[in-house]
């Protein structure tokens, strides 16, 4: 890979070379990808993302860490669309509020980006078969994606993940665990059957390509926004992968010249489960914590990439905020309604940050915010159905229909 | 519009002006929207469609019956992916096979593309509240892109509507009425209320712009075949007008000069819900019957748009097949494990046919094959999970995971 130098330790800056089946560094550390920019610069630019046909993800493969006459497999990623709702940023009182919905992706978030990174990564490493542990959607997307490149998979789930995802790996043809304990026994079972069996390790505290697969959501945002980076940036925050690559794909854009500053990250957790915000609010470093909330996603008590996920929120100069599961609840009946995005809990867990930001004006009034939503609605079906009213019933016959709506106080007209 | 000359009734052949409004003719028949094709092809081509920017739908706008001012408002709909399966085509015995996958579009149903077309009309037509009745996915399309545009809705749905489109709906913040009785009945219901209260009416069975947003799947395939029109397009039927916007689509690619064939359409029934195919494989009238399948969305015992869709796929010189709810069943693993795509089982019954086809050597083993996935497999998540074993379920052990591997007769390796 001529474009990358090398993998470096985040905490003790040892280099590794870049193989693409390396994990973490010996002190056990999680390495990041180091990349050219110097050399980045001469063959990438506006106009040659201007030209290019590749609609996906791969669109960005200068500032991706994959060789350069690899052809990736596995399903369509990326592209999600960026809504500009003029009318929620005026309820906000902010200048421009744009949603991201990644939850269009197709297994429905975005961890499809960093799957379809691991599919890459471990085809280009001579494997066939690929391994994780997942809260359910890192598993669902590795699942479809491998299922699509012709991989087998071995997931590790905790028994708490939603219907919707399980479903989503059972089709998919996963040999499927459902760990009966929390999200770190999941991981911890995981690790163990890996090590035992050597299969490729999607695991992204473990595989520092994955936050590489996350971060092009940060290089399609720069190119949506015709490389005007936006003042903020709102990202839910439950392991620290996510947060980690969404700061380096701008961190990429800012050293290749493509865009002029850096957007400020705004770090949403939920309060049941904030160690990552803890830990940023109070300059210490994070300790475990339990995973009290229903935004499945984010429940992450011991979070594998926090380090680089404190270095992210910090280098950014962000925010940290916390939300409770009914502000979380509230944000999603809010974006469903006002913009037509549905997200799931734990997707829209951001945007409820900023909300909550907002209501403190904690947020310039002149500011251009980004909103991620990284999954969609429907992975979570039950808990959705929960946070709304009931829908009318009646029979078919007009006079029922119009009682029926009276008594749940809707005016028809 | 310059682009359309009238709307021409298909049974009587009346014709009338194509206001934003119009329903259906005097005598009852469904309109067809009549295009200037002549005109048409001084403005639009394949060089045209090369510069085009605009990704979603609304690329196609030359061949679309909306003014030339109108800016569409709603979700970013369209350009789905279009996969290649070399793996399902070898097992098929047939040359080329493309699946489809519409599931990925915002409200993960292809009725985005009329529900974006229909939303956009009524904007066109002065209206600020919408309505329909729907098995689900068009109700819960109309719901998401209104939303988008801030429009009011009102919607019916039979009670059986599964609860991944429910949970849509609700979200959405659309009036929902749950309907206790058939599609027919609800239909009915909504009708009655759409007169007295003077709505846009969305019904497919009555408004001829919804079969038009649907035909852009059909576009899209043209374009991302590279105008070598396939030999065979597999679609699931319900109503009729899915089937009937294919036919269309690829009627207007020809009549503009971009395609040199209209592709053969294949028409997927349910056996316990088929009277399009009846009709056809008859060749008598279509007659109602009974809703006995569990693909919601095609169990229409009344079809609305039964004439388009006969005569789409006949002049197309198609094939109608039916299957089991096993097959689609069948079909929907399949399509999950093998290319990864996870559909709902409406949306996977056209490869449920194609199958059934394939192993009945009733298609050319020479042949290019599109089947089009219709809506993703969340929206019907307990449907999904009852159709695959359960996981394996296991403590924080490697001698637990290894023994519970074993009982379900799967090798670890």
């Amino acid at each position: 890979m001529k474009n990358v130098k090398c993998c470096k330790c985040v905490k003790c800056d040892k280099e590794y070379e870049a193989c693409a089946n390396i994990t973490t560094c010996e002190c056990g550390g999680i390495l990041d990808v180091i990349y050219d920019y110097d050399y980045i610069k001469t063959i990438f630019n506006k106009e040659v993302l201007k030209n290019r046909e590749d609609q996906t993800m791969w669109r960005y493969r200068e500032l991706l860490p994959i060789e350069a006459d690899t052809i990736p497999k596995g399903l369509r990623v990326g592209n999600s669309p960026i809504y500009k709702t003029d009318k929620i940023a005026k309820m906000l009182n902010i200048k421009e509020l744009y949603i991201k919905d990644d939850g269009i992706n197709p297994t429905s978030s975005l961890k499809d980006r960093a799957s379809a990174m691991a599919v890459t990564k471990a085809i280009e490493a001579g494997y066939d078969t690929i391994a994780c542990s997942s809260t359910g959607n890192a598993a669902s997307s590795l699942a479809g994606n491998a299922a699509a490149a012709g991989l087998k998979t071995y997931i590790f789930v905790p028994s708490r993940a939603p219907k919707g995802k399980v479903a989503q790996l059972l089709m998919f043809g996963s040999n499927l665990t459902s760990v009966l304990g929390s999200y770190e026994e999941t991981f911890d079972l995981s690790k163990k059957a890996i090590e035992k069996y050597g299969w490729y390790n999607r695991n992204a505290a473990i595989n520092p390509y994955l936050s590489e697969g996350k971060k092009t959501v940060a290089l399609e945002i720069c190119e949506q926004l015709q490389f005007e980076a936006p003042d903020f940036v709102c990202v839910s925050v439950g392991d620290g992968c996510t947060i980690a690559g969404v700061y380096k794909g701008f961190y990429d854009m800012y050293n290749v010249g493509l865009i002029e500053k850096i957007p400020r990250l705004i770090s949403v957790q939920a309060e049941g489960c904030c160690p990552i915000n803890t830990a940023v609010l109070s300059n210490k470093d994070w300790t475990p914590q339990e995973e009290n909330t229903y935004a499945d996603s984010i429940a992450v008590g011991v979070p594998r990439n926090a380090d680089k996920a404190i270095k992210a929120i910090k280098d950014s100069n962000g925010i940290a905020v916390n939300v409770t599961d009914d502000e979380i609840r509230s944000a999603q009946r809010f974006l469903a309604k006002e913009c037509g995005v549905f997200g799931e809990p734990a997707g829209v867990t951001a945007t409820a940050g900023l909300i909550k930001l907002c209501n403190k004006n904690a947020i310039p009034h002149d500011a251009t915010v980004v909103s991620i939503v990284t999954g969609n609605g429907l992975k979570d079906i039950e808990s959705a159905i929960e946070n709304c009213n009931e829908p009318v019933r009646c029979k078919n016959s007009l006079p029922e229909f119009e009682a029926a709506m009276k008594e749940h106080n809707i005016i028809v007209k």
